[in-house]
């Protein structure tokens, strides 16, 4: 930004001058002096690389700043801190190693990076002994990673709850708000710009599953690949179901769940119904918020804007500040990045999910004649999955009419068990619905 | 606990055994393989000061350990860090100051002493180069300290407003949720160890304004004392005005409020109407709460229990782990203590309290005659404040009945010059209730 003394400033490379790219250089500049008073010292913006060449003409950055040689900028002796918003695997990847390699430490906000090739880029970290800050990777500006690997560094987490993807948090919030099919609500976000015109990683959970990884490994210490989270999105919410939940008290959320107890963790990511009175039942619209329940702490909250261009980038700036002060102070930052050292992590111990024992939510679509409720709950018996309350409409005869039950605590193996047994004895029309219920969180 | 390796172990010296120091001791021994996990060092307890000698027997602790000179404790030379929990301004402020100048870093939940006399402590560790850890003073378990150091630093605060005080909290929730008098929601908080015996530091405002005092530090980067909080208790709210608010949409909440505004800082600790369906209004109980407005950020907000012996202790120790971190690290760990370095904090500019403009919700006592409400608005109107709405009941002529308001915005000066005049004029009977509303929070 301005000439600065370099024996006293800390020098920043930005990877990808986007939406977040922008605001990142806008509060660099907006916000100089008082980051500068924060930390004692200016932060210098030395280059960015773009790939079109073109940033926002409004930001003002010389041309002489822009790069389309990445990998150049990234080694260049007079950068401190690599700020990685490229986004994807590659080349987002080899920069940032790139750049431990150099000696440089790392910036990101590249949750799906981090949450499948973590393990090896937390490795490079350590062994270079740089540090990774990834606060952007997760909740947007909501500080959700330093919160966990810092805050609560105290106490033993035993469950964290997440409303981590705003895209999926607006459609749900839409639909019960207004009443509104998913296809509405999904084309009304497109409208509004919080959904992609391809909006499948938001909408079939996979981005929560990204970040679910990353909050996995700070609460509970060990290593989860996206993989390993069962994963379903949003697409098959009906209005119906909505309005179901509503009636029973509940609130449809798409969740990042993940447990630990003694040793195995269970993580998952679907549609959940929250009891209408909780306070992630009131997170609505594009919010985000994460919900932890502590051993000793019990729970505590963290809610905010979990994507845009400025609350984005002012996680990312923080990151900025903290590992610049640590740079500052001759630290060897690396220690701080994970709330562990990369060395006690070790791979999740995955419980699978046959055996979660969750509280169900399922509507069958039958015939309204005597019997059928009996005959659903009698094989739903069999499998030991006894019911909590039934809602059941009278209509015309030959139509098919909804019956909603819930249920008591049951394992996933012995629901599915059930369903397909009710399935082989067509007592139903259709594949029923099952929606699993959070009411103890 | 166990016999530590000294070479990797940090060394902790414990002030004070009673509620949040038993849950420090606890803490540190359930967690004690996790703690070394995230440490990749032992915590090791080798000396607790406690007044009565007699720490809770089911603690455990080593005879050995315990002493009651403070002072000897606290600059033994194998001591590492310093936890104080005696509470009060002495010797609790001599015994920290000791601390840092035979370098060691303190952790401490003391808010009232950080209060007044900060300044001092904090530049007596900026002269030693040791850190002061003090998340447990604001918030309990909720890491807001650190969020506003830290996980907030790259962005500008506009405001603060905190539910920082659990008895008030629970207070206002009693009486809201079941109809009682002050009196009653008080009695049935010390019932349930919710309240001290003499609680008048909590309900007259004082311990939030200590609180808010900390936070606007943090927040903005200025020095305030809790004597230039304009600081109003909960002792005068009545069943009635409750009752009213929740008639006219909203809830009454003990907020700690700073805002900032070009170099301005107004400061405010009062009774706070709050919109029902703000996340605010739905913290009730025990619970703490802090929503912080930032200009690039937006909103977002720390819940959490607020206070008891477990949340409080895992913030002690989330800040033992962190100093034992730095320590390890050899980094110059006083940098982190502010979020800025201390000479770059100044004196708060404060805006005065005649100044600050709020819309009010006011409660008079009139006869039932025609011309009252007209006298008393047009009082109102004479200082330049209008109203939003009015309820007024037809009750009984001869018995006071209540004329209740919202106004429009006004000055502070405005309001006192106009109640003033009513009172002058003896339009009403007795003193008429005026309580602030934060519609845009």
């Amino acid at each position: 930004m301005v000439v600065a003394d370099s024996a006293r400033s800390v020098r920043i490379a930005l990877l990808g001058c986007g939406t977040v790219g922008s605001g990142v250089v806008k509060l660099l500049r907006s916000n100089a002096a008082l980051l500068e008073a924060r930390l004692g010292a200016q932060l210098e913006l030395v280059g960015v690389a773009d790939r079109s060449l073109r940033p926002d003409p409004d930001l003002g950055l010389s041309q002489a700043l822009i790069t389309r040689d990445a990998h150049a900028l990234v080694i260049r002796p007079d950068v401190d801190i690599v700020v990685e918003l490229f986004g994807g695997l590659e080349p987002a990847g080899s920069l940032i190693e790139a750049a431990l390699a150099a000696g440089k430490d790392v910036v990101t906000a590249n949750k799906a990076l981090l949450a499948e090739q973590g393990e090896r880029i937390f490795a490079a970290g350590a062994h270079y002994g740089r540090a990774i800050g990834f606060e952007a990777s997760v909740g947007g500006g909501i500080p959700i990673i330093r919160t966990l690997r810092l805050g609560l560094a105290g106490d033993r987490q035993r469950a964290v709850y997440g409303i981590v993807n705003g895209t999926c948090n607006y459609i749900l919030s839409t639909m019960a708000q207004r009443g509104s099919e998913f296809a509405q609500a999904l084309a009304q976000a497109q409208q509004n710009g919080l959904a992609e015109a391809d909006p499948s990683l938001d909408i079939e959970g996979h981005d929560a599953a990204h970040k679910l990884c990353l909050l996995v490994m700070l609460a509970f210490g060990v290593l989860l690949k996206p993989a390993q989270v069962y994963t379903e999105g949003i697409t098959r919410i009906t209005q119906q179901d909505v309005a179901y939940a509503g009636q029973l008290g509940f609130v449809i959320k798409l969740l990042a769940i993940a447990k630990e107890e003694a040793g195995a963790v269970e993580a998952r990511v679907h549609p959940t119904m929250v009891p209408a009175g909780h306070l992630l039942a009131s997170v609505s619209g594009a919010y985000n918020a994460i919900y932890i329940q502590g051993a000793a702490l019990g729970a505590t909250m963290y809610f905010g804007l979990g994507a845009g261009q400025m609350p984005t980038a002012t996680a990312v700036v923080a990151d900025i500040v903290e590992l610049a002060r640590m740079r500052r102070a001759g630290a060897s930052a690396s220690a701080q990045v994970l709330g562990y050292p990369f060395g006690a992590l070790k791979p999740a111990q995955l419980k699978p999910m046959d055996d979660v024992i969750c509280e169900y939510y399922l509507r069958f679509m039958a015939e309204d004649k005597p019997g059928v409720l009996g005959a659903i709950a009698s094989v739903l018996g069999e499998h030991r999955i006894s019911l909590a309350s039934v809602i059941q409409h009278e209509r015309a005869p030959t139509v098919s009419v909804p019956v909603v039950m819930r249920t008591h605590a049951a394992s996933e193996h012995a629901l599915k068990a059930a369903l397909e047994e009710i399935g082989r004895q067509r007592i139903v029309h259709g594949a029923p619905v099952a929606l699993r219920i959070e009411e103890q969180l």
